[in-house]
């Protein structure tokens, strides 16, 4: 890790999802918040409360355009946090809706986005019961940003398997990669591709629900997000006593998502999904596993796209289509424009 | 209410906490957003999860500069959080922490507003247990915003009169009011008074559970921030079959805070408070409860300011020193510059 001194400047790259954004929690939020249930760093946090186990979560979304191919800050809003929830295994229940306004928003602008956030939270059987709104001057900042926090109930028939990944375990995708990050950039560059690209984004918690009924030997869940796939493997294998190995010819990559890497010399492996999680089980139950996220609809082109393996121990390789070994490592810092 | 239409501006106003935002959060808000949760806009959302009540509520803050004498943002964040919890009679409990970062920002300064956050929560026995980084272009925010998502449990015990304030209750404020407002007006104009105007910013709800613990009719309990008093005691008759009157003479303003008003023609009325809660409870347990806020570190100042009265309905009005009654209105947009 680099050093980290007081006259230090915060870039961009500390919220990229990558080294240094693993930096910046590991040695200065840990420092001041570090405590049992924050320390984990699951996707959301997990603590018992009168005898149930709740999951808490929160993310901000600071995405532009606010409207895109497939989606809109709204609908991300919503479901970013319901994904968050689920994949350490809660249902969703309730979220929270904190906006800050830039001055000058147009409010039909703004109720598209509520109607966007309403529409993608009743869909999904949950509630937004508290909001906030803040307005700053103009140039105080970009347009609209949205907080949701989310609340959701951990049934124990539908956990995890907290004994963690184990060599041997399948690891699991349900779709292609890079959806969300090449439709915001397309959109954003004003790019005319024959296909349009369409952003993943999409609340999981069905897929997921219905993952954790077919098996109690799923070892860990998490949505790849900021930094991608790459990132978040490497968060996983990170310090740890096995490491990743991933098939490059099982990994799914639409031709429109290929097409706009190629122009712009972009990694699938790298760029955000909103709509994907990465599931990791026991080799006995990947086929079951499988067949459940395939018959989904948001599971449609699910694939096992690598293996727990024992070495290399704390990193994430890579069998590439033409037969070599490819290290696959954190993102550094800026290797895309920030999406997120 | 003002009409609004699609194409209408979001101003500085609909945040400010009078008509506008009251607009804005009836008239969009509920319109996307409503259900029976969130409709009765309690400053945290009550809902009942295998037999526990749980409060849950979401705040942002925007404030600048992000230090002032009496507090900094951090503490804000999470005090003005837990008072939004304790109001409702919740005991807080967890928090969430998600902040927007204007690219540039040293990292020297997040980590004191990052020690002030934890030492506030540390004091108030709250653990924040999870949190999100998000990094904005230079200008794309204002230094630092925080988010601030807090959930707390009600004690069947420790909980408000529902039946809701009735003819001859009384009105109490635990003491001066505009201090928080006060203070950061004269930071960010650099004004050198010869005694420095001091938030305050604090925790309220170890003041607030002594009260509850004293007096089951507690009917309403709120924080007075944006909009001051005057939009707090507005906000709570609006449209009821009943009135406020208050004490001019009662209401304590301290004389430094006098002074900028005169300086500024401000009126202390709509000045927004961090630590200060409005309570009416029923007049036989009014002296108890003054009696319990007076020896509470934190209510030294506190006085009956005031009544419910049967008229004028739905107003708020003053008695002033001078004998005559003066109609303490709802602030229309912004009587005062923006601060949080």
């Amino acid at each position: 890790m680099l050093k980290m001194k007081d006259d230090d400047k915060i870039l961009l790259a500390h919220g990229g999802g990558g080294k240094l954004t693993r930096d910046l929690i590991q040695k200065v939020m840990l420092k001041y918040f570090g405590n049992p249930i924050l320390s984990p760093l699951k996707d959301s946090a997990v603590f018992e409360l009168k005898g149930q186990h709740l999951a808490f979560t929160t993310d901000s979304y600071v995405v532009k355009p606010l409207f895109f191919p497939g989606g809109d800050i709204g609908k991300l809003a919503v479901a970013g946090t319901i994904n968050d929830l689920a994949v350490v295994g809660a249902k969703p229940l309730y979220l929270s809706c904190g906006l800050i306004i830039e001055e000058g928003l147009e409010l039909g602008l703004l109720q598209k986005v509520l109607e966007s956030m309403q529409e993608t939270a009743r869909n999904a059987g949950v509630q937004i019961v508290t909001g906030d709104t803040k307005v700053v001057e103009k140039k105080g900042a970009d347009q609209l940003f949205i907080n949701t926090t989310g609340i959701g109930i951990i049934a124990p028939d539908h956990s995890l398997d907290e004994s963690g990944p184990q060599i041997g375990d399948k690891i699991l995708i349900n779709g292609g990669l890079g959806e969300h990050e090449a439709s915001i950039i397309s959109s954003r560059e004003g790019f005319d591709f024959e296909s349009e690209i369409i952003s993943d984004c999409a609340p999981l918690h069905d897929l997921i629900q219905s993952i954790l009924r077919v098996s109690r030997k799923v070892k860990w869940m998490r949505d790849p997000t900021r930094g991608g796939l790459a990132a978040t493997l490497n968060e996983l294998v990170e310090g740890k006593s096995f490491g990743i190995r991933l098939q490059e010819t099982q990994i799914p990559v639409k031709d429109a998502v290929k097409g706009i890497c190629e122009l712009l010399g972009f990694d699938p492996l790298y760029m955000a999904n909103e709509g994907k999680v990465v599931v990791i089980v026991a080799v006995e139950d990947a086929e079951r596993v499988l067949e459940i996220m395939k018959s989904h609809p948001l599971g449609g082109d699910s694939c096992i796209i690598g293996e727990i393996v024992s070495e290399p121990m704390g990193r994430v390789v890579m069998k590439t289509e033409i037969g070599g070994h490819r290290i696959v490592d954190m993102p550094l810092g800026e290797m895309l424009p920030r999406i997120c």
